[in-house]
């Protein structure tokens, strides 16, 4: 719902906030988890400006009086799970609140210097206990460049147009933005070659999405019916799903992938709320005429018309040459996630429809978001057509696939007249060797 | 390593752990949490006969005093977690001081009987917290007999022998042993039928595993070599991995297995420890002249020599009527874990071989355990050969696949010669209506 926390005039006392081009501005206000010094607690904090708001402090200054006392309570946790599990009310009473606390024209608090801490000097942290974590494979352009390399003759499988496909992703792995990762090693076979090698991936790859993170959960044995998803939503994040592209050909089948991409899975730190991007709500994928309807637990009017957001996102590439002379990172592709042939709340509902729960703090990733032309593309596999071709980085290095040093970073904002941009801030990480 | 607690001469003056056929003999001492009342915190025990010793209690009243404190303080937790994460030496102590204090002959300790509970009389819990689930694939017969049915032109697919192939399953619907399945919805789509349909699933399906709790854990990036992997393991246990076989046939490819298993996983409330398993090692799977040699991360003298377990598994049925008309279970199955593929200490080294961190209490699944033999099967779908024939069960009704009401029971023991038999206890859930 669009409400006066979204009004574009508004203003905050944090300068920063007022930024042009900034991610975080008032109308935003994305939920994370930061510390101050590595040995510090965990805290809930609020992205403002180049600002973390602590929401710890806030509660202990009775700068959240207001707000329900298990809202309060929540604050105060080392991990978003406890706000999460109260629902989407708690978080949009929360919301409102922190506007009219950062809002110009109220009087800053006393001491409001004490509530924040610069961004670039705290620690932002993997926002939730995340317990576990489901990857979708949303983008029908993805999945059909996929496809086509992996079966030629059979690109896009005959299930695509029903089911939202999806595989159970690694929990432990998942870690904070900025984390290195490192080159992993895995079992590998050339089409050609007699039997299988072991050592360093040889097609390391990144994949852009977005990630759903759960607020409210669901009992086992009852699903959450597609008008209801929303309810047991939180926001969303970005998510690289680091990918081992030669390990994963190799021993994806009968399956599906395993060891090609839990070797690491970076997370964005801030959780933009569904709040936040109400004005950013747009109709569900346009369906063709040679596509299905979906089934009716996966059909709802209201997410037909609403269910998508318009969601720029984008991958960057920045070798270690060009950190090192200076260089800007390269944009190897931008797209949008209007363009999932799934919505969310399709994914919430086709996940619990076996009566599977999901937990406050769960993750559900998009896949990668691809988009129709060739600048839309979310991973080297499909812009390099696995490595036949290659990026040309502005130094004059060339990539098929990822080379050790190289530090990915993706982003996504969303900009629509008569609102305020609002922005995910960065996922980043950077290629170590094997 | 065998010593004193395996010694077949061991009496405990917990009379019930003496009788005959018992699981739960003073050479076994399984760990296990349980609570007395539906509100009570859990605590830690250990299965003696039909009771279960406390060991918080055990620990108040300075019964444990001479393991380390790091263990006594385990021993208070409400999961084997803190336990676990202590490792192997951790626990062969506390199982030391048990034996000790349960052994006949010695005094046993004043208001003994105030450290028991009858095991009928409380709840046994899932024993850990289970961070991520892995389910393997590891009998070579079970994916040959499934791999026919789904691709009968192709049933081995060519990376089985190298590969131990795995998928991530879904963490938060494990659940205990005698929890209730409702069977669960999802879609289908019949090979002539125009298009999916989604309701109830039709072909309901057990898988009779063996599962290994992970005891320490490992570092995200730092394999563990093959012959460290026990290091790294608590012990075992069995696992139902219920599976809708009609969903997984439409939705597994090509991302593999997801609602069609995420709807319920029951696990057995005993984990049997490596060291009450010591007597039964055995060679690992023989490999035949068609069989390449394990690729260096997965292979290992000792692990050759030592790296299988002498565990006689079986799964039984029984239906509703039998349970009405007090008719026993009847077996399904009865195989052998012997007869997997991969062994444990491969399942650890190749799903850590890729930096991929694995957690104090993580669950990894063997996968069906299935033999050579037509007795030796243990799912529905191999039994059946896809319901195209039937079990008769000793009521005259006949099963293709589960119907609701039917109670599936998983029991697995170990028997050798100059040796004190040792039991898992059982894994049991039945099937409620949709």
């Amino acid at each position: 719902m669009i409400d006066e926390t979204h009004d574009v005039g508004l203003r905050s006392w944090v300068e920063s906030a007022g930024r042009a081009g900034t991610d975080f501005t008032i109308q935003n206000l994305p939920l994370g988890v930061f510390r101050r010094e590595s040995a510090a607690a965990p805290r809930l904090g609020v992205a403002i400006g180049d600002e973390v708001l602590d929401l710890s402090r806030c509660v202990e200054r009775g700068l959240l009086d207001d707000v329900p006392d298990g809202v309060r309570a929540a604050c105060r946790a080392p991990a978003l799970n406890p706000l999460m599990a109260l629902g989407r009310a708690a978080v949009s009473a929360l919301r409102s609140r922190v506007s009219r606390l950062l809002r110009a024209g109220q009087k800053p608090p006393a001491d409001a210097a004490s509530l924040l801490a610069p961004a670039s000097e705290v620690e932002l942290l993997v926002p939730a206990e995340i317990g576990d974590y489901t990857d979708f494979y949303a983008s029908i352009y993805h999945a059909t460049n996929v496809g086509s390399m992996f079966r030629p003759d059979n690109p896009l499988l005959p299930n695509y147009r029903h089911v939202p496909i999806a595989y159970h992703g690694r929990g432990s792995s998942i870690v904070a933005s900025g984390t290195s990762i490192r080159r992993p090693c895995g079992q590998t076979k050339a089409p050609d070659a007699p039997a299988p090698s072991f050592g360093p991936t040889r097609r390391l790859d990144y994949e852009l999405e977005v990630g759903v993170l759960i607020g409210r959960g669901n009992e086992l044995g009852r699903p959450v019916a597609i008008a209801d998803a929303h309810d047991h939503v939180l926001g969303l994040c970005l998510v690289n799903d680091w990918s081992a592209r030669d390990v994963q050909a190799w021993e994806y089948q009968p399956l599906g992938p395993f060891l090609s991409k839990s070797f690491a899975t970076t997370i964005s730190p801030w959780v933009v709320t569904l709040d936040a991007l109400a004005p950013f709500r747009c109709p569900a994928f346009e369906r063709g005429p040679d596509d299905p309807a979906p089934l009716p637990y996966l059909d709802d009017p209201h997410d037909r018309e609403q269910g998508g957001f318009d969601i720029t996102v984008e991958a960057l590439l920045r070798s270690r040459r060009m950190a090192d002379e200076g260089i800007e990172p390269h944009r190897l592709g931008r797209g949008t996630f209007r363009d999932m042939y799934w919505t969310v709340a399709q994914m919430v509902a086709h996940h619990t429809s076996n009566g599977c729960n999901l937990r406050p703090g769960d993750l559900l990733a998009s896949g990668t978001v691809s988009g129709p032309d060739e600048g839309s593309l979310g991973c080297l596999l499909e812009i390099t057509r696995r490595g036949e071709r290659t990026v040309k980085l502005p130094t004059g290095e060339e990539r098929g696939f990822l080379a050790d040093g190289d530090e990915v970073i993706l982003r996504a904002y969303c900009v629509r007249d008569g609102f305020a941009r609002i922005g995910f801030g960065e996922c980043r990480g950077a290629v170590a060797p094997a």
